[in-house]
């Protein structure tokens, strides 16, 4: 019998850890990006599509991605005591001295980071949640959008808004009034037979859930269209959902004076979403 | 004889240390704020206003601040043996679990970090500096705008910009092509008797040494203003500076094809400032 060693929640370049250099520019400025994953029965959801995500998001912030083979294989250490959890995983530009300039010479750094899958109410799946709308209004810098970067202080300010304990989630508007998503969610509305998704390319995050949602709809029946629209046609919508990897999809049932009644949506979105993963 | 400690050169929470949690909000999300410091004869330069503006910041984003007397203390105990030095004062909102919503009880964490003053050739002072123009437009964000907050992926893209040595800042306009600031100072520029600086409502950094300038500009002989403003307007001035704790002042004295003569306005500014912190 062999002494077991404690079980990694973290690893930090590969190493158990559960610290950081002051001086990792993740800290100094937020200059990393990062993903969150479900572990499902010891296999990370929709792994290829997060590590591709994650691949184009360094590259939008010329941050050398860690090898998949690499990443992956600390990312199945980590999970083997865990077959159910979360994962975020978390890149940044690595150590540097002063100065905003990225050193010549950079070495990434990579964090994983294990916890426990969060805990919500069955009736957010099933009737749906209520959203509250955020003062805050997302700015729009084209050269950040869709990344999911570490300068998160706009979803932390959002997210101090509100406290009911029966409200899960936010809605963001962009500072013209669009409806861009939640404060840790995209979000879908349904028209019919359209289901329409904001447009990302001035502010927002672009998950992975989202883009297997864009992905199966057809198969449903249903055109998927990614561009702006604001609170009145929200109000106006059949259906609306969020989603996020962690979560899944959440129906909406009620926004400011709207509600909506439980549509089957979700229900179907999610079962296709199912074969894609198989 | 008693075997002398090894010099701290970071403190964290008022303790040696060299690193920090990595769930430290401030690695996950940059919630949280810095100063730079210059210490000079022992004595941290514009002290006051430093812990002002660190105070001012901290409360936009909801986070207790440092108490006056404890981070003074510890500031002293970095610098003792570094009589000319730069620190970097980080407070975060502390450790958090996964989520944005800040922890109901956060214990932020304050970070003091010294290193050496940055060496730059005498003439940037005597002669000026030739600016880059930043391709990256800040994005309005009126909630974060003045902050010196940890979200500075902005300054990095921008920074990233250009590597001509020979070079040492770059100018930053907004989404409106408003001249805003540098991408580690602030800028203001000379219209015959009017001394003219950005307004700081919508984006950039409201730091100490332009505050400082507002206030000396008078006694100069100068009205100042804080403005929104072009770069044909810049181009049309008399003279333009950039500013920060760390450099003081710098004349600038060449932007794209714009060129500018040496004139008196960064040695007037520069004397009447010493007074303000004697």
């Amino acid at each position: 019998m062999t002494i077991s060693q404690p079980l990694a929640t973290m690893l930090v370049n590969g190493v158990a850890a559960d610290t950081v250099a002051v001086l990792n520019r993740g800290l100094m400025y937020g200059d990393g990006v990062f993903r969150t994953l479900r572990v499902v029965g010891g296999r990370p959801r929709y792994w290829a599509r997060h590590y591709r995500r994650l691949v184009a998001d360094c590259s939008r912030l010329a941050i050398t991605p860690p090898e998949e083979a690499l990443l992956k294989e600390e990312l199945d250490r980590l999970i083997r005591s865990a077959p159910d959890c979360v994962v975020k995983i978390v890149v940044t530009r690595g150590e540097g001295g002063r100065g905003y300039a990225p050193p010549r010479e950079a070495h990434p750094t990579r964090i994983l980071l294990k916890t426990a899958l969060p805990t919500y109410p069955p009736h957010y799946w099933e009737t749906g949640v209520r959203l509250h709308l955020c003062r805050l209004r997302l700015a729009h810098q084209p050269r950040l959008a869709g990344i999911k970067h570490l300068n998160r202080l706009e979803n932390v300010l959002a997210r101090a808004e509100w406290s009911d304990p029966d409200v899960p989630e936010g809605l963001l508007l962009d500072v013209e009034g669009n409806v861009i998503e939640g404060t840790m969610t995209n979000l879908f509305m349904r028209q019919g037979a359209r289901l329409i998704t904001s447009d990302l390319s001035r502010c927002g995050v672009a998950g992975v859930t989202r883009e297997c949602i864009l992905e199966v709809a057809p198969h449903l029946g249903l055109t998927s269209e990614e561009r702006s629209f604001g609170l009145a046609e929200l109000f106006a919508a059949d259906e609306v959902l969020v989603c996020n990897s962690l979560i899944g999809l959440w129906p909406v049932r009620a926004l400011e004076g709207r509600q909506w009644q439980p549509g089957s949506l979700v229900a179907r979105l999610s079962q296709s979403l199912e074969s894609l993963d198989a």
